[in-house]
């Protein structure tokens, strides 16, 4: 490398940290604005929120960052690896802001800002028709920075690509048509089993402290460094990590109700456990951050899913749930307990959706995007269609809007590309989990144990290290040997439910 | 005004909102810091603070600024009373900062770092010698940035101005002598007094849970706002107001020691209602903030030392901490504990000191500073000078170095000047309390009822709610109707000491 590369890759590299210093100041800010933050000093923070972001923003479309890349990436190859991704990443993020004319995004922001609000008052009057115009404004815009943007096989590909570097309509096509039809037949063997689970016997009430005491022991088995994070409360719960050292996630209790907050805390302690173990190299730079949301999402779902809702965790967690829940389920089996907690039924709520239907709920909004998108649908038709396309799928069919077409904020903020992610982090985890049983025979001995070391250390040398290294379908390639294959997550699920309900 | 000249007006407030919101965003990282940042994420949050800080910097001393100055302060009659005096600080700190070379800035920068750590291993082995290159090095650069500076009638005045705007060393010789032979004088008839309170009635043991309920009731009654504020726990107590809709206090519990949290919230708590008080249109410019840090501690010590710690104060309050020591306190009568709480004694250590022998020991750190800055004292003497000055002026005697010259951290952070701003702030509480008596004349009343909202809104009125609009001496003139005068703290001081030591 040339003396004069070495120096402006480390110009770049500053760069770079300065932008990330004040993207960790902002993320400090969202975090205490939902967990500690006084009510009354919200207004004026929303100026501190509007200053970090422009400066964030101007600071990665701005001439400088214009130079960095036209000088750094004709030499790329010569840049270390790090480096080397950190530009890249820059240089896609540069030109996806920078393809869009000044004027129309910022009309764009005013009017996902419009959407939001519409879409709450829409809601509260059941009434899709108040959104319907500023839904109708949204497609249109995004229509047309699909077409600045440019596309190769698929229009929606390109918003695909946002959220999910590399992923295509020709791929989730496959897949979800897969998932589908493997969803279907086990859900048909299942409306045929007359083994129902007994709900009732999860309503019992467990104080928060107790809750939360059970929880953090859940959180310190999984290897969730609280040194290297907190646990706070929240209406509604996330994940948020401000450097590998600092990854604080949030809860909420329900007295009535533990799984909220149980699950809660082993799914966001899936997210935290990702970005702790980010690798130190990245730390600074744009790669410590999740490879795709997809692949977060595989994380948090790999620990409540895959193993918190297993039958070999609750054997060795069920008798501590047992004692914080005084004497309510004393009477309780392990097995009629790990029945209801993984009992499904249709539901026309997606959040509140089971792991067995929870696909269904995103393929309907997929494949609705994919036709917005490719004008093959028009907004004013959506009630109609999203109605007709849960009675398909689900067998069920909304009543009003609400609860419907309008339960999700996603699409009146502008966000389309999104939803698929949820499922893909679903099968994602379900392949891993496959091939982490290869490696570890003794998975199921370790979910029994009380050190999960062995899955943390496992998942950090495939997946958490690299942070945005790796593309997504480059982590499933190389940590699995093949690309997607929805199979895994059907077997998981089969396996699951044929006990669930004793199918034969 | 021209167009012009209002359009400048609109874009310099901009401007400098743009660095209070940054200001906002680092207030909260500090914040963060000290009470729930976890151990492993400080190190790459001190980049945050590193590049938040930078920026600050940079636009406070930028070409913008100069230009905003260079156009605006010749037209500065026809702005606003607020962007006239946003105006005034933003150049005074400008020149402060542009007159010192940047070569010599960044070495003083780097000296103090070295300094401060140089202080920690000197304080460990009780040995002044450690630092006393460092400290000789900074009282060098000290005496150059006062030339570069410039002064008036006194080196130490252009110290003392940093503080606390228009104070100096001929006004506060004057008061200071005042002081000290008063403070002498009643310590002299304490001496001989006979009657010495048992201080031993207040080693009750409180909970950490009944000392916050009992703070947190008073921080009520003080009018504290709990929508606009937050009280946790740190090791170093410290109030922050990121906006007059967050002023957050933190405490320390010692179970063996309520007078730590109870005094120190009450303290705290005075430092608060201040900044929740700043008039709404200051919000946004570098206004809202206290006048001064006298005028900060002020509001502190009123209600610390004046209200809290009166015979009338714990009329009232006394029944409910009596409730909270258990059975404890039963048998100790409202006036024996009142008299252990304002007992007084000579003290090596500042910040253990009372409030009567408090002043002298400022009163020892501005003589050695002003002689350290007017070269009338070498850095080398300062151990001997230290300790004969303390025989002189308490009556005792530091055994080492770290009970004497070492205890404070100021100098070896290249502090001068900041120390006088303990002592003014009580001198201006009693002045204050003096005309607050005559305007409200029940006040014992007030502090005896369950809301001191009299008290408040007569703070608010006078003090709170020009932040730095007003310069401190302004305030004090505009309040009481006259200067500095240290007699209203000599009287307040006789009639409470009379009272405990039960004096003629």
């Amino acid at each position: 490398m040339s003396e004069e590369t070495a120096e402006l890759q480390a110009e770049f590299l500053a760069y770079i940290r300065k932008i990330e210093a004040v993207s960790e100041a902002l993320e400090l800010v969202f975090w205490d604005l939902r967990t500690k933050a006084p009510a009354k000093g919200m207004q004026q923070r929303s100026e501190v929120v509007s200053v970090l972001s422009s400066e964030i923003f101007d600071m990665k479309t701005s001439t400088e960052m214009a130079a960095f890349i036209a000088e750094l990436a004709p030499v790329k190859e010569q840049l270390d690896e790090v480096t080397r991704k950190t530009l890249e990443v820059s240089q896609k993020e540069y030109e996806w802001n920078k393809k869009i004319p000044a004027k129309e995004y910022a009309a764009y922001t005013k009017l996902v800002a419009q959407g939001e609000t519409a879409w709450a008052e829409a809601r509260e009057a059941k009434d899709f028709g108040i959104l319907e115009p500023y839904l109708t404004e949204i497609i249109a815009m995004k229509r047309r920075f699909v077409a600045y943007w440019g596309y190769e096989a698929d229009k929606y590909d390109t918003l695909l690509d946002q959220y999910e570097p590399g992923m295509t309509v020709a791929l989730l096509d496959d897949v979800f048509a897969k998932l589908r039809k493997g969803i279907t037949a086990l859900r048909e063997k299942i409306a045929a089993s007359d083994s129902e689970p007994n709900r009732d016997i999860l309503k019992v009430s467990i104080s928060k402290e107790k809750q939360k005491a059970f929880s953090i022991s859940i959180l310190e088995k999984m290897g969730f460094d609280f040194e290297a994070g907190r646990l706070d409360d929240t209406i509604h719960p996330f994940a948020i990590g401000m450097n590998p050292g600092d990854v604080r996630i949030t809860t909420r209790y329900d007295e009535a109700n533990f799984k909220m907050a149980v699950f809660g805390i082993i799914h966001e302690g899936g997210h935290a456990i990702y970005e702790q173990n980010f690798a130190p190299r990245l730390v600074g730079t744009n790669l410590a951050s999740g490879a795709s949301m997809g692949i977060h999402e595989s994380q948090s779902l790999f620990y409540e899913i895959i193993v918190g809702s297993s039958l070999a965790f609750w054997k060795s967690n069920y008798p501590a749930l047992q004692q914080v829940a005084d004497s309510h389920l004393d009477n309780v089996s392990l097995e009629d307990f790990y029945r209801a907690v993984n009992l499904t039924e249709s539901s026309l709520i997606r959040i509140e959706a089971d792991i067995l239907t929870y696909p269904l709920h995103i393929m309907i909004r997929y494949e609705l995007e994919k036709a917005l998108i490719n004008e093959e649908l028009e907004v004013k038709d959506l009630p109609q269609v999203w109605a007709d396309k849960y009675e398909a799928y689900l067998g069920i069919r909304p009543e009003n809007d609400t609860e419907g077409v309008l339960q999700d904020i996603h699409w009146s903020g502008g966000d389309f590309g999104y939803f698929p992610s949820y499922a893909l982090g679903l099968m994602y985890a379900a392949q891993m989990y496959h091939q982490l049983q290869k490696e570890i025979p003794n998975v199921e001995k370790v979910i029994a144990s009380d050190d999960y070391s062995p899955i943390k250390n496992w998942l950090t040398e495939h997946v958490h290290q690299y942070g945005k290294l790796k593309e997504p379908l480059e982590i499933l390639q190389d940590t699995t040997g093949e690309s997607l294959n929805p199979n895994y997550l059907l077997d998981l699920l089969e396996k699951r439910y044929q006990f669930v309900y004793q199918l034969d």
